[in-house]
């Protein structure tokens, strides 16, 4: 469903960046019609006419099932419905356990990526789906050329606390890190968002840990915590931020009518980085 | 336990600002070597020797009981042997049904300041909880003058979904501020972070509500959710901040190790005007 302005107009910039090529499959009148609102040309572009939003996602999909596209970006439809034809046991797309959401940050007065995961997939996950979420989070962190990305269960203390589960869960992970069952990574936690991040907050703390001030990624307890440190990162320290899904056969770009079109663009972006990885055999490798 | 190098710059501070006097308890060597290392003379205060810590916080506690004091904070403590004598039954002073943690926040872009709770104290609160929670973070908008305050329960989105307990607990809380049953303020969630705080995020999603784009209070899901923002609005978004405990017969002053000498000297400046506020009758009449 490209006749979206504001798809149609990170299209456009990753287009003129010239790192995309696109089909777009929506309403063919409506999609030339916003085309030409912003000056893009959308005969450079094929284009398949299908006013039916399940169609249209069910289509897009196809397109990478057969390997005519490498990336799908959900656009003027409900995520629901774009969602099922990437979920649909017959024609989707799903290839591994559980689809889960990655943001991309470039934070103020950090010289790292900041990973997070996950803001806007999975709603409370268990012990069994946050393995599942690191390992789809560690494709992105090898896309990005992180090869043993360092990992920060996020919750509001540094300490195991037994009123708390997610600092158990932190414990428990860590020491899977330790033993080897989860490879290509290191899993420190339980840690807060600031000792996660920053060497300083750590000093006062005495926190010994090879992730403490310098997580790649940050493993978020649950989605209000992910959400909103999502929406910090985002709105009230303008970081630059990109967002997809993984789990599937491709990535997929997922934003928010309310993501900007930088947004947009960055999450293509690391989508083509994604696709990279995902066509190599790293991800089999990653649990034991 | 005054002797404490960054408990007494912040002292110190407030002090010269002609805000505060200080009765200062501890080890008196420490108390003055201490001082003297930032410049301070330690004896324009009165100082009460005492070395046992749980002995200090009690003395401190009964200097509240007694009235010769309106402000309690922590030196260095371990925080659970400071707030066993805030919470003793017979010794103490918890005034309310429950301590809860209340920051304040100028950011960045926002014209109004931003009250968050709970980040440090209740860890899962129910809904019953929420509402204390509501109350003594009503109390410190008072204080700052926010004679109707609006509340935004934060979510990871903002519609109700029966697979999201808190979207439940937002919604149930709007209904009974709409009824009346919880005064001087306006409830309305769900919200995510973004919509609660800025009025463009609510335009892509066309929200009706008087909240969402003006919130003065968000009220977290669970610790972890209030802990991110926290430490993300502090660390990340480099915002002034302030934090106090309520829910005793004064404001507690219980900031971190690890948070900023600004940060201490804030606390107890919005203590002075928590203090004001808790003498006052304005407590009582919250609640139907």
């Amino acid at each position: 469903m490209a006749h979206d302005g504001s798809v149609l107009e990170a299209i456009k910039a990753a287009y003129e960046y010239n790192i995309i090529d696109a089909i777009l499959i929506g309403d063919k009148d409506k999609i030339i019609e916003e085309s030409g609102k912003i000056g893009l040309n959308a005969l450079n572009f094929e284009i398949i006419d299908e006013k039916n939003p399940a169609f249209a996602a069910k289509k897009a999909v196809e397109l990478v099932s057969l390997g005519y596209a490498d990336i799908v970006m959900k656009g003027f439809l409900e995520t629901a419905i774009f969602l099922k034809a990437i979920l649909n046991k017959e024609t989707g797309i799903k290839k591994f356990d559980l689809l889960s959401h990655v943001a991309v940050f470039e934070l103020p007065d950090l010289d790292r990526l900041i990973i997070l995961t996950d803001a806007a997939m999975v709603m409370a996950p268990d012990l069994k789906e946050k393995l599942e979420i690191i390992k789809n989070a560690l494709i992105v962190a090898n896309s990005l050329g992180i090869e043993c990305a360092k990992i920060a269960p996020i919750c509001a203390v540094e300490v195991v606390n037994f009123n708390m589960p997610c600092t158990l869960d932190a414990a428990i992970l860590s020491k899977m890190s330790d033993r080897g069952q989860i490879k290509n990574c290191i899993i420190d936690g339980p840690l807060a968002l600031d000792n996660a991040l920053y060497k300083e907050a750590t000093l006062h703390k005495k926190i010994k840990s090879e992730v403490a001030g310098c997580a790649d990624i940050l493993l978020a307890p649950n989605i209000e915590t992910g959400n909103a440190i999502y929406k910090s990162f985002a709105f009230t320290s303008r970081a630059k931020n990109s967002g997809i899904l993984i789990g599937a056969s491709a990535p997929v770009v997922l934003t928010s009518r309310s993501d900007s079109y930088e947004t947009k663009l960055y999450s293509i972006a690391l989508s083509i980085l994604v696709s990279k990885t995902l066509g190599g055999l790293y991800v089999q490798d990653t649990f034991n």
